[in-house]
């Protein structure tokens, strides 16, 4: 039995630093065959006790202050970028160049044209990359993807998606970067809406047009609070996607329903176990990890999203159609930025084909 | 104990013709006091056999053909209009000329235009008039309003309804007047959504503008089968009001959020005896009628609409807040109106304020 | 049109006395054909002022004093005794030899001595008898029936029935009758557990044995607030029976599960329009009410109870199998009586054949 | 940062060996501070190609065939026993004499006086000891504990819990030990309804008396299928307890409800990061995991309860009262006993005090 050892290095040891590390773990002993064991080489931050701690705890060999260190490394052979939304396009680029495969959290960058760049990048330097919408690696969500496509639900009528988070009036979380348009781009919209909008590109198919409304409820603040749009995709389907930071009393409720004309379908990321199949709660369990009714949670999706990376890295098929590629990541924020363009200017916005 | 016994004519036996007249008969023995018990004078319909059955049934003094019989009773001096959307506006402009308090059946009209006329006529004619948007009525909901009016939930960020059906595709119901445009005006649209905006102008406040998408599924049908707004209210809420015939598997779940700075409210009218106010579902009794937790159904909204239209009759308040005016319709076709031009013209759409 | 015209007498005029007789009025409209609208002849009760209300409310003929003034009213064909549980023997026995039909409320008596008397006399007379357990006549129940009783559901292994409410320590409910031994006979039991116990039989069939524990938790008090028992059903299935008024949040909350080889079945009291088919919650309406989805509530049940009643004093088919004769209303009786002897014993105690 | 490397063993590779395996990487960098790294030493079982892709797969040094080799090996101070339940006591009382720490999958023998005998070797020996009753460590658990102890719901009158699972009927499970007597002692008895015992006596106190029913749906079969109680707490509360592997349609469904004087909790193991608190649906998150919202899973559970063993091994806080021991085990054994010969008897069995 070999085990594969692809060198990782990370960029970031925060809340996603600390989500992928334990995935690249987890995935070396319950996923497979063939065995991977991710080589832990590198992990970057600008705390010194921090990012030490960081390694220690994780396993990772080195831990170094700038992403710079992380590309030029070479025992690594694949970056993870974990960093806040503005720092996202250039350590990705300059690792693509550097012939490394890269992985980036969503939002992809602060706009569609960034986005773009680092497209290009990717591609001219023939590295596999892929977006972290890791909500497509729920195994509920891929449940529900699988039925659309067999045509178990029929023609789809209608998409909606609401993701909903309560933190945005809290006056403790003031002064994080996801409220400074320059380090987060967009408010809830870059955070939350791109997650919504790539669940219905993944679900229904891409978004044709988009009608909508942006808001800032707390005066001052330079970022969104709230997105909704009234939205038409290219399949015939309409719908609403919506996101926010100001539905009290939720923690991470994201939920979507599809209805299309043999059945409909319902989710709830607060019982990511669950698909609800025509009125039925059904437990979706992947093969391969525990029985039926024994839940997966929240932190699996690295698990698969990063096993799926890594699969295409080895040769054995491609980040598409399962997982989201940086095509991905520019389709998302575009529809993002036409959410911006739509509610600014009080029309339509039609997305190019 | 004096009862007093309101002379009530009825325009239309059917569905809603059922509905009215046992609310009527209800509220005799169920509510007050004062007691009211209506005197059930005349209802018309054209199909002969039908409407004597009905008159027996529920012990109505004369069956007649037309409308304008009913109008013309001098023992009728409450006409409620329960006919098709394009019978709304002659009848009940004939019955207000006649010094007849007036009921209508939701939608008001075909459109805003015709709406208008209609409650010009009963405030030039001085009398009572209703616009029968029964959802207000749900014990639940009351009890919502007043939490909001209270300020328990502080500032209002979000509202977004949805109302789902799912007999759109059902081939056995093609011919129905809902899918004439003649008939009905609208089709999800006047039926359902108009629910939905009266609904959120209830809870929230008025709408400012819309940003819509409207949708037929079905070639060659004459009226939408699904209509999706993203929506700003006048207070500064953003949120979504959607209606659809194609949610496959969805009987009547017409279902509501609201979130405030300082709670959130749910609503689901496939269980209209439950509030969920902030995550706990509550059981809503009206006071008077059964101990808690003996639930009501979807019939009693009939009882607690018409009580009030009554009480209003004989000058124990007035219809409004509770209870919708024509001024509600007109304004619940002015947004519906509205969704029809953003969806057309690609615009967002201001109301007048 | 013939309409059949019953004369019924009505002994109590309280909680029970309201959903009666709201329940013989709404028939006469709302079912058959045949029409049937029973005369409200006369209502007995102590309080003057009350039962003369009562009857200008509902339209009863005369109000009267004693049980005995309306057993002897010669326009009286059916006496409906919703008095507290120690008044039930002496009327329903007095009607039937009286030649009445005689409709008991539920526990039949204060034990099953006592019941077995009633039945002797409804029987020796020949009349018509119905013990009100009334959520047979929920629709939801009425399906599950059906579904086992056309083998759906396979050979049955289990009945679990929990009916919780929360009253026992309210103080402001301290000196009612139901907490007095005298006048209930037993607590939570008589007035809950014999709910759980008849909806048991209906659905799965006679029990056989059962191993219990019966709990009283407020010092001083001479009725029980508890019970809980393992059970053993003649058909093979084991199961468990409760009721508590001490479960603190719950108002109304009878909730009870059947798991078959082939398919399990829950329902919950208080969303009595559900019944949930193998996870899925489906919604269930009567014939000839609404359609699907305007859900009924706690009240219909009386609608079509006491429609199965005058149906089979009308001669239309019997009470049995669905609703639950004099014979039901003993067996109930003798399996909550059974559950104080096994209690107080420490032992199973098996019910006879 | 000094890490902690106690050498483990485990017995057993299928299941549990891997439940336990990714539990114990995972704590490693997940949990603390201070950090622990179990090196992880040895495995023994019976199938040489299994066991050793067991090793390499989690990073076990040596994979044996027979428990004696991991009881002797000087590098393992922690015996983890995952065998079938006629493997329990040997090779524990082995390992104990032996000097290592013990942990035994529940039950934790085939019966009470065999797991006597555990208690007292591991007594005897002074070593660590844990009956691995997992759920105890699920979060909303945890919290619900600790709201019961706090005195948040007053005093307690009921504990109902009910474990269903549905696979007893299927035939492509026959044949697995969990239905030889030999092998696992009781059926659903021991396996499931052990877990609702112990879950009961860390909730709401220890079992007084059980009065019981015990069935075996499958001719032939010599464990049994289901079991049902009604309980007496020592602490005045009542009852049930039932488990079941007939509940077609349920997977895992453990759930259980407290009511107090003050408030009632409700739990669903397959919704496992919520409690329900006065009807209020909470999401409980560990602290120093993931931020609320982002729900953790069933295998949770053995990481919590492996670093509590591990923190007791290392002299940080004893196992109990958080951890079940081989006192709790014993005890989950003796009301499992019990419940068998009241069934068997026909009569209220009391435990000793």
């Amino acid at each position: 039995m070999t085990v594969e050892t692809p060198g990782v290095g990370l960029l970031g040891y925060a809340f996603m630093g600390r989500a992928h590390a334990h995935a690249l773990i987890t995935l070396g002993h319950m996923t497979g065959p063939p065995p991977i064991r991710p080589r832990l080489v590198s992990v970057a931050g600008r705390d010194e006790a921090r990012r030490a701690e960081f390694a220690v705890r994780f396993g990772f060999e080195r831990a170094v202050e700038g992403w710079q260190e992380v590309v030029d490394d070479p025992d690594v052979e694949i970056v993870e970028n974990l960093l806040p939304n503005n720092l996202h396009a250039e350590p990705v680029i300059a690792a693509a160049r550097a012939g490394k495969h890269v992985l980036c959290e969503k939002p992809l960058a602060l706009d569609a044209a960034e986005a773009r760049a680092m497209l290009a990048a990717a591609e001219d330097a023939g590295v596999v990359h892929m977006c972290a919408f890791n909500y497509r690696f729920v195994p509920a969500v891929r449940r529900a993807r699988d039925m659309i496509e067999a045509g178990e639900l029929g023609d789809i009528h209608h998409f909606r998606g609401v993701y909903r988070q309560s933190w945005g009036a809290d006056p403790s979380r003031e002064g994080v970067w996801r409220f400074d348009a320059a380090q987060a781009g967009g408010g809830a919209l870059g955070d939350l809406a791109t997650h919504v909008i790539d669940m219905s590109r993944y679900l229904v198919g891409d978004v044709e047009s988009v009608a909508a409304e942006v808001a800032t409820f707390v005066p001052g603040r330079t970022v969104d609070d709230a997105a909704a749009a009234a939205v038409r995709f290219a399949g015939g389907a309409v719908g609403t996607i919506e996101a926010t930071r100001f539905a009290t009393g939720n923690l991470n409720r994201f939920t979507w329903e599809v209805n299309g004309s043999k059945g409909s379908l319902a989710f709830d990321l607060e019982r990511p176990a669950e698909l609800v199949v025509g009125g039925t709660r059904t437990l979706v369990n992947p093969d391969g990890w525990w029985p039926p009714g024994h839940v997966l949670g929240w932190e699996h999706t690295f698990v698969f999203e990063l096993r799926r990376f890594l699969d295409a890295v080895a040769g054995r098929g491609s980040v598409a159609p399962h997982g989201a590629t940086f095509a991905d990541g520019v389709r998302a924020s575009e529809v993002a930025d036409a959410i911006v363009v739509s509610a600014r200017e009080g029309r339509r916005v039609s997305l190019p084909a």
